[in-house]
């Protein structure tokens, strides 16, 4: 078990570490990746400060270089054109293909975004004893599309939120709530929950995420919803041919390890 | 025509100046207001961090004293229970009555914070050619109760947006988006428009301003809407009986004059 992000962020660079990141150096911060053609850059930014919940932006890179990042969840060395295992790419805002670096798609003229991302406060979760499903079964957390609409800004116009869900006992849904939502920057306290949420979000068929792998929810558990980081793509791929050229991300649940402890991720508003 | 921020407030608190405030100190940014006691502050400011479009924190005062007001908004005396021409008195969440102040109902526990406005954007568009109907009119603006949630906070679980709404045509949307967008702490730009965009936020007729007063729209315009600092309003009466005691706020249309210029309000972000 590889606990160190440095270590990580290497084998991610050399290609040997290919799996996602769920529980991956448990402890530290995890983030998503969109990596947009400069002309688009603006009204990405300013569609993350109109929807700090989907889109919580903590970080972003100089154009054209993946190695210079203003984040405070970076403090040694990074190439997040490399450090992360999988990517997508898309091109006109279509999906063209997965790879594990994209050094060679990323342009002088390509601006990277670094998102919050709730892996964040799965830890939080486990220490309260309220181990996410997902991490209990090892595998990727169960990500939706949905019908809320984004806070619209420049060209993007029609996106809608993307939701990671993690089932809990209706019970435990207050405790749930108040642990998640000290992590302002990191998709916060749950957006919707019960099957009146997931119906007001518009997710029809919960045994079908349409990123991630499934979860059972019980006979005494109701599904939870979370913005999720995952929702750039969804933007992306709404704005379609608005945006000229390349744009690439990291793959759902493929996350870039970063410095910074999730114990201190709660201090980030 | 007074033009003096501190002169009208003067007004305000001595009771001479009780009109809405639509073009009044034109050219200064006017905002918002709501008082909860401070057993709901906490939620509440998470709510604003969650939802900057409906309601940008631009202010917050001192538990208990509405003399001591933190925003880059105020830089000269204010008593923002006596400096607006009209406010709004709930009780556990439902409306009581109107009042000229609030001095009385302020208690030693309760906490004010100033939301941004988009009266603070009209000037803009006038010295664009783009003068909101309800400014040539001398109308207050045209406010909507919406069926779009909020991004839950807290005990704010329910609520829904409130809009402002002013018609423009079809050509000059796109115009008038990017003026407005300028404005990030003062709902930036519209979030729908069309008739296609009051179906999306459940407005069923546009005759029937919830707040202020209602203005025709021509053949050859369509309905722009903005986030709307009203918004704390249907927050406090969607949360009810959860906020106990009283609760204050500025009456649809009567702000809070600022000693900050609309120009300078663009820098906030």
């Amino acid at each position: 078990m590889i606990s160190d992000p440095v270590e990580l962020r290497e084998l991610c660079r050399s290609g040997e570490f290919i799996s996602n990141t769920s529980n991956v150096c448990s402890g530290y911060v995890q983030a998503n990746l969109i990596v947009l053609p400069k002309e688009a850059a603006a009204d990405f930014e300013q569609l993350c400060f109109r929807n700090p919940v989907p889109c919580p932006l903590v970080g972003k890179t100089k154009v054209g270089d993946p190695t210079l990042v203003e984040s405070p969840l970076i403090k040694s060395e990074v190439n997040i054109a490399k450090d992360i295992p999988r990517y997508v790419v898309y091109e006109n805002g279509k999906y063209i293909e997965e790879k594990t670096d994209i050094a060679n798609e990323w342009s002088n003229t390509h601006v990277g975004f670094l998102i919050g991302c709730s892996f964040s406060f799965e830890n939080e979760l486990i220490e309260n004893g309220l181990t996410p499903k997902n991490v209990t079964l090892g595998r990727n957390v169960a990500m939706y599309r949905t019908t809320r609409l984004l806070d619209p800004a420049g060209i993007f116009t029609t996106a809608t939120y993307v939701v990671s869900m993690r089932p809990y006992k209706e019970t435990d849904i207050s405790k749930v709530r108040e642990i998640t939502s000290q992590f302002w920057r990191f998709h916060g306290g749950p957006i919707a929950w019960g099957y009146e949420g997931a119906k007001a979000l518009g997710i029809t068929d919960l045994s079908k995420p349409d990123y991630g792998d499934a979860v059972d929810i019980a006979d005494d558990e109701v599904p939870v919803f979370w913005g999720c980081g995952v929702t750039p793509q969804a933007v992306v791929e709404a704005a379609g041919s608005l945006i000229k050229g390349k744009t690439m991300a990291h793959a759902p649940g493929y996350l870039l390890i970063t410095d910074v402890k999730d114990e201190e991720a709660k201090r980030f508003h």
